[in-house]
């Protein structure tokens, strides 16, 4: 498929390295989100009203019975720190940013002027009005509730700002922001990943907008550095000059000779290009184009396979950490309920 | 000293104790940014435009050169994920707001109605107009840059919000806000280890404050739980009367003799209670009610030697990890300067 | 009462100087309200899906029978224009925060340690642990609030960003920020008129705090200039050498006499000053230095009554410019509800 | 052109017509800055520290020779409100955000993909590595400086918020964010200013992208409507249909024939539908299509026309009054500067 800078034809890519692309910064968001979960399941119990308490509680008992993973120890920290909270809702805007972006992609695309993919009618609504329309708008909600999740970070911020340390009511809203933005972050998540799993990429689309592209401007003038031993500001000037004259012209670059391009080069750099055709055949045709590519993390496809695969494991690590924590807490929780029922009974 | 909540005479506390809240909560901001470090240090060189390229680089070689932890992998996400910067900009943010706590409690504890600290000469200013005024500007000033720090962030994640994947000149903007976060941050806190480490704390006046007051009221209170096998229900209820008694009185909880709160007693609670002269002198004593408390994190001063002890150990281990991040990219950039050398040479 | 600058004695005010110094600001907000109505109250309706239609629309017609006082005119603008809602949201959030002012002010002046006000017991709460406090929760939830409030219109400033023109579904998040922060703002007023005209204020306590402090410093350095011809940086030099020997003698400013002044300056400005003791006694009494302010707009009692009457005048114009777009909305629905009636007949 | 709505194409419309839906977002934005300004420049001066002074100074008069428009009265106000700096902010940010709305449009219609408008050579940039590649950078700069303003806004904000009255150090934070995102919202409504008045429209390929669009789709069914007595319901229902057919055979809605509608109707609708070739032609010409519009402020271009010609006349408006405003001050400073000299000669 075609990739953008600016807005504008850049490169030729492919979808699966896009998808990569957010696999990893959804990758860095679970990541924060783990590390986060280590501040936020601390047991604030014990801390009396804000000077600890002279009646006897075992507060690492009641950290182990409750199923949090350490003491949020000094009695005001206890009582009035609320940083976790914060921390929560910036992890959650954070994903949202994230979300958000992928949303305005998918949504261009899902235009007529791109027609790369299409959304599952379940994902789809049609309009009242006009009855040709698909209206993209789980995306369109997705993004428009970046806004909500950056809300409540906001609002927890301002909260804290400036007031004194020891418990105020002010606090009491931490809550409200707090659930909202998980709640509101977990659908996105949710209905983001039913969108990417059902939608319908159009491929052959993806195709002949890459045929009728200057996109392979810069693999050209990449070729003159790496088979033609041209410098790059020479190859730069030489494959500007060429793409002029192809817009000129109105054709496409696939159709440009060696001979055209040594008499352009005689002209701009007032010396010859060994080129061949192959060469320009190689370097014009977008598949050709991925299979050259050499950098790591690239979107030739063996090195978008490898990464595939290498995130398929990572992401069984990630499903087994998630499990270790969720047992954890269950399994304090069962051993709770059973010493309530030896209390009781 | 004095403890509050709501703004309102709460328990009895320390100095010394407060200080270990929040190098608690700045503790948790030092672990927010070593795990923000490790998302940051990744080496994005290499992706080319967004594409890759086929030009030869050794991704893995640029990034032990020039001192990254790793790599950005995926070209897409190299050139156009700023979710790194959005994170940082947020640890600072959380930072500031937990300063901006620490700020306003100095601010207030400056000011001669509370009277329990004063700002050492060079972090105050005089006043241009009022002779006998001791300003405590720089208290001021590092609640005021809470607020720059938090426009950051914002800017930031609306920078980010809504971008299309692939370069766009939007995040040519990521750097100002960044670096100005990061400055404003760095100085907001040298000027509060500053302020901190030169202040004058006046003690005396802290235990005059607590003297007067009726602090001892939740002490009582539990002591008559601990002590006198009330429940808590009947304790407060109890307490609550004898305060209304002690402010009708215009005296000092400490005054109150077994007598009298046997007779409140059987007024309130219809049963008389077993309390000593010697148990109220021990609740209404101060420093004997701060030995009293028990629970893990309580200003009981042992318990804030053992704090105290803990994190000087902490801080050591912070140093030394802090060290060791340094001198990896020193390390790489003299190393590199030599490579560069051999090549010039 | 006092009045502070930098949270330190500054000059001495009246509470109701103060009240008409929060009179000013919300009565901006007031302005920004109706300003904001004039942009909100418009017609959008009849602008189709976005280019209008070929349906016969009379939207003046619709536009007289709605209430609205005018027409979004461009069917573009009307559908997709939404800055009327982030500006909404702007106004409540400048009330907000000028509410949060009022609000940490009281709460100050709640505390023990000022003791200048206390709220009527419906406007605070009880302690579930001591026995002893009220707490003023009202004012912390109004300024924990403002936060609510900030946060809706950052929600609101994120959704709009970056979103193509024409309707898109992002926008249909404008409505629940946007109820959520006209109710939270209703609220707060609400309350905050009820905490202020059921709040007992501790005049006693105020004059106190006056008479024990060196607050009359300004008046004495103004003095010296007006009265007895030095220049402001010789007053402030002498004022601040007084200061100095009060303080160190622990007396106050009032006990001064003309004669130890003279011996002041003398030292200090090595020349006498021409101070009487009657000016001495005129500039440390807290009510004769407020009948000695001369400028518009000070705590000066005449001018403050001046004032409030101006305000209480303005007030009712105020009261009769809102029933009067209350009642056009009015006539306007009842006139639509006859219409409608007469179809239905 | 085409109209979008949840970026699908929705009507027809003309570039004129989108251009006045923000020259009337724009006005509202005027209108802000004007009423913003009424309570910006009145004069503070005059209030001492807080409480007003004994020395005499006639506000009134300085009010006059500043060039102010009024008083900021009271002392308290006059020396700590700052609701008139975040309310500049904020006229800024909305400003922005209609703004960045544009800039998303016009980056969007300055791609390939759909290429209806071209910026001049001045307002883009070349590609460093592309050399095929014109970049819309301008526009990608003011959508990303509408961070920068958001975050001046939420910084001003936050440094109010709590802050108790009186002056504090952390208002001196007011100046800088206030000049930057006056100096921002500036820069980018002059670059705007420019790109708009320089872009190169596309017509040719606005009316190739109608041509082949289903858009006609609502012109039928409002014709089907007004001139052929169905009911909406029946009318979308029978369109719907028309449109499915179309986009399986391949075609447009232009080569339907009165025949295959009617054969249609009878199908979907049970009944026949009095339609005429030439209506047909109509209804699926974009022109004639805009020319039926008839509500009020649509994009048909007798309405265009009037709304131009209605806006340049309030333009002159505008700057009579921008105009009379710098005269003004200009008038009082230049009566300031001759008083002076009389004083200094």
């Amino acid at each position: 498929m075609m990739l953008y800078t600016h807005g504008q034809h850049a490169q030729v890519g492919t979808f699966a390295h896009y998808l990569v692309s957010y696999a990893d910064a959804l990758a860095r968001d679970r990541e924060r989100f783990m590390e986060c979960y280590g501040r936020v399941n601390l047991n604030p119990l014990g801390a009396g009203p804000v000077g600890g308490t002279s009646v006897g509680v075992n507060r690492r008992r009641t950290t182990e019975l409750l199923g949090f993973d350490g003491l949020v120890e000094n009695s005001i920290d206890a009582t009035s720190g609320r940083d976790w909270a914060v921390e929560t809702a910036a992890a959650c805007a954070i994903l949202m940013g994230n979300l958000s972006r992928v949303a305005t992609d998918l949504l261009d695309w899902s235009a007529v002027e791109y027609g790369y993919i299409e959304l599952a009618d379940e994902y789809a609504s049609s309009s009242s009005i006009m009855p040709q329309k698909k209206n993209p708008s789980t995306l369109e909600l997705i993004r428009g509730k970046t806004g909500e999740v950056y809300g409540c970070l906001c609002e927890l911020m301002t909260m804290v700002k400036g007031v004194n340390s020891g418990y105020y009511q002010d606090l009491q809203q931490t809550k409200i922001p707090l659930w909202r933005c998980l709640d509101t972050t977990r659908t996105s998540l949710e209905v983001m990943t039913g969108i990417v799993s059902t939608l319908k990429v159009n491929g052959e689309r993806m195709r002949e907008m890459l045929d009728g592209s200057l996109v392979a401007a810069v693999e050209l003038a990449e070729m003159m550095v790496t088979d033609a031993g041209l410098s790059f500001r020479e190859a730069y000037k030489l494959v500007a000059a060429l793409v002029r004259g192809t817009l000129e012209r109105g054709g496409r670059l696939s159709e440009l000779t060696s001979k055209e391009i040594n008499d352009v080069s005689m002209g701009v750099l007032g010396k010859a290009v060994e080129v061949t055709d192959s060469m320009i055949t190689e370097a014009t045709d977008p598949m050709a184009s991925l299979m050259r590519r050499r950098s790591r993390g690239s979107p030739n496809p063996d090195e978008v396979k490898r990464m595939l695969e290498e995130r398929r494991e990572t992401l069984k690590e990630f499903a087994s950490e998630l499990d270790a924590r969720r047992r954890a807490v269950d399994v304090a929780l069962e051993a709770l309920r059973k010493i309530v029922a030896t209390y009781v009974s």
